[in-house]
């Protein structure tokens, strides 16, 4: 999903009513950020408070490039890593995950021996292969087990779009909650559902609901399942106890546009991409009689500060052995504060950017190849900007390209290297950028093996579906990872 | 102002509380049109309720060109069109317009022969010549006579942006009202500031408070302006017997932008052209009591129907013996209709595209020559939609461009022409072209002639003040309009 897909971001159709309202009873955070213009690094980086350089979740293989947990992706989260759910058993809180975990697949990845108590979905996106038998389909597990799969016994109608994923999501959602208020157990719940990510689907009751389509049917559901989730936590009176937090992985994809992309409002490029429209994200949080009614927040914000914010809620400190990234937002959601705090826009092992106020500094630019463009496949639709959205990979580490991000949230207008103000910026700005990077000390990448032999033949639980499939003889290699 | 410029309506920055607050109490509509993408068809249209091409405020001098009324134009609003104010003058009201009147300089074109009863501002927009007497200043009117001119009497600091001028006009609003509370008697106020209009200027206080740079310093303070007229309706108690619409005349000016023009959210290109950046705007409906708070409407809108709609708040008919345009929104406005209606895009004496429900049928596309794009004019900066933001005009009348402004509302993905989606949408859209093309009967066209010797160089009053200028000798051109 992207910025500009709610109605409180301005979107023009304005069919978000539930998080509208959301953002009036609570904060909205307009410069809210992803770790990573891609789903698995993005997740990662919640989850562990931690860069993907730091954490693991990138590639060598190539300069630069976005990779993520696909079913042939032999890594996942290292055993080193420190989850949130892991932190949080510490405060006697019951973990669950619904939906996609993406943090790898393979037995030593999977959610419940890092820190969850319960999972109910899927150890990857739920695209591909769509029911081809000579690959598997992705399974959905319940807890330590799979009991079913995608297409096949979690149907998705690629004609129509129908699916009812998110309906079953909600169900578990409402009922984790009603479960924990009874036992008066202190919880982290972790709705991580599929959509809106492509082939994009909706339950019947919203499909042609939207005016923008089928992902418009999408977000409407979303949108109502939040609606639901806020509403019940109020009726069991528990409201006033829960800290809720809305936000998105990426930017929306804008190759799937119009029918299946979303919408990244007036920023530039989307998803895989390091301009605003890649990883600026929209950012609700809600907790009645705490955080005031119709806040506004321009805290530069990140999914990484989810991690510290939340341990900071249940009372704990985040790790002392290891750099983490995010900041407890507590002081700017509570209290209105604007905590000074850089944003890095990484994409793969790259630091391409960094925002420092409201400037922002690209020290490398890429789209995606000519090669890929010449496919059709164009991260940046309908949208170009002389000398940004390269489709070469530009370094201009030497002399960044700056950007006021107030006068020019669009990133079209390059500052004069030779006015004042770049001067005065990039001053600042580079002292940021030498101690990130004095101080890096990067991960075991775990984004750079696939192997068809680990892909989810044979998941637990399968024997008991009659569901298990023979995998392949092991044939390591390089992933591929085009842009 | 473009859409975007608001918080309420995606501003990134979101900077216009007043204006939010504003939406939150009455109704946003989010699909209101301006009747041309320039200003002085634009405000032809709302105070006639008729489009531009009926009015007069066009010109034949070159095919789909836009025109206005500078300094030399000879034309100006005919005396057989109806104003607002005039018919408003039947049910008893005073009319005053504060601001831009831009339907004509020269003597009978006067506001006050046309309805209005007061006039502090100026015929036409404060640019040019800028203090340079070869050419006259443009004047600021008392009721009948100048009292000064711009740069001269009414300064703007062109290095520093700032001027009082908001200030200014704020305050004869706020006097108007007091005036015409305590005499009991019902008032039209036409509040037509100049800024956020090149060059951009704010007043001290205003100054550097942006995020957004000098432009957001103009734009904050009109909101705080409007702030303070609600509130001072609010304080005389006559809130609820006053209904008040915010909205702007075009698109933004992307030529001006960063530093002098606003935003147009996500949709395609700007002023000057028949895109929705030229010509969606904000546009905001507030009548306390009335109005159900927190209202959003997609009814398409457009400034003529404020001609309408104000007629009918004052009990009064549209005139009947000529077609009228706008029509009476208080049924979208009061009980939330939806009323059918085309909005027509055009641009000089063409009618570039139409809108009939979600679909837009663009008959021609053009954004302007290449010769002004070499020059360094560009209106759509950063876009370029292969085929539609074109830079010679392209003719679509036999199969016209087509786009659904709900899935794709940045006009970036024209539907086939062989879809079955295309051939239904066409088949309604045709059927409102030929209607609307069968009963059109043309305006004398009031913009093809220019002179330098009509400029504005002895307003009535200059004696007094001492600020004759002599004219030059007569010297009638076809005005030359460049897109």
């Amino acid at each position: 999903m992207g910025w500009g897909d709610l109605g409180a971001f301005g979107e023009p159709s304005k069919e978000t009513p539930n998080l509208d309202q959301m953002a009036s009873e609570g904060m909205l955070f307009l410069d809210f950020y992803t770790a990573s213009p891609l789903c698995s690094p993005s997740r990662a980086a919640l989850l562990t408070g931690r860069l993907p350089v730091r954490n693991g979740f990138y590639t060598t293989n190539g300069h630069a490039r976005n990779a993520y947990t696909p079913q042939d992706i032999v890594g996942g989260i290292p055993d080193s890593e420190l989850l949130l759910p892991e932190l949080l058993k510490k405060a006697g809180y019951i973990n669950k995950i619904i939906g996609k975990w993406h943090l790898g697949h393979r037995p030593q990845f999977h959610p419940l021996k890092h820190g969850f108590d319960e999972w109910f979905g899927s150890p990857n996106c739920h695209f591909g292969p769509f029911d081809n038998r000579a690959l598997p389909n992705i399974p959905v597990y319940r807890d330590w087990e799979m009991i079913g799969r995608y297409y096949e016994d979690f149907k998705i109608d690629r004609k129509t779009g129908e699916a009812n994923l998110t309906q079953i999501y909600l169900q578990e959602a409402l009922d984790f909650i009603s479960k924990q208020q009874a036992s008066q157990q202190p919880f982290f719940l972790y709705w991580a559902i599929d959509a809106t990510h492509a082939p994009v689907y909706a339950s019947k009751h919203f499909l042609g609901t939207s005016q923008r389509g089928l992902y418009g049917d999408a977000v409407r559901e979303i949108d109502d399942s939040i609606g639901k989730i806020l509403k019940h936590l109020q009726k069991l009176g528990i409201s006033e106890n829960t800290f809720v937090f809305f936000t998105s992985d990426n930017g929306a994809a804008l190759i799937s546009a119009p029918r299946e992309g979303g919408s990244n409002g007036r920023f530039l490029c989307g998803k895989q991409t390091t301009f605003e429209g890649g990883m600026r994200e929209p950012a609700i949080a809600w907790w009645p009689g705490h955080i005031p009614a119709g806040g506004v927040s321009h805290q530069l914000g990140n999914v990484m500060d989810l991690f510290t914010t939340s341990l900071s809620l249940a009372g704990l400190q985040p790790p002392s052995d290891r750099q983490i990234d995010g900041i407890d937002l507590l002081p700017a959601i509570l209290q209105g504060k604007l905590i000074d705090r850089p944003i890095f826009y990484y994409r793969g092992n790259e630091m391409m950017a960094v925002r420092v106020g409201l400037y922002k500094a690209h020290y490398w630019t890429w789209s995606n190849s000519w090669e890929e463009y010449s496919k059709g496949i164009d991260f940046c639709p309908g949208q170009n900007v002389s000398g940004v959205t390269t489709h070469t990979q530009e370094e201009h580490t030497t002399l960044p390209l700056l950007f006021h991000l107030g006068r020019d949230p669009g990133e079209k207008y390059p500052l004069s290297f030779a006015s004042d103000e770049y001067q005065r910026a990039m001053e600042r700005i580079s002292l940021v950028v030498q101690q990130h990077k004095a101080t890096m000390v990067p991960g075991e990448p775990q984004l750079n093996v696939c192997n068809k032999a680990v892909m989810n033949w044979s998941p637990p639980g399968c024997e008991k579906l009659g569901k298990c499939l023979k995998p392949p003889k092991s044939d390591p290699k390089k992933c591929f990872w085009p842009h």
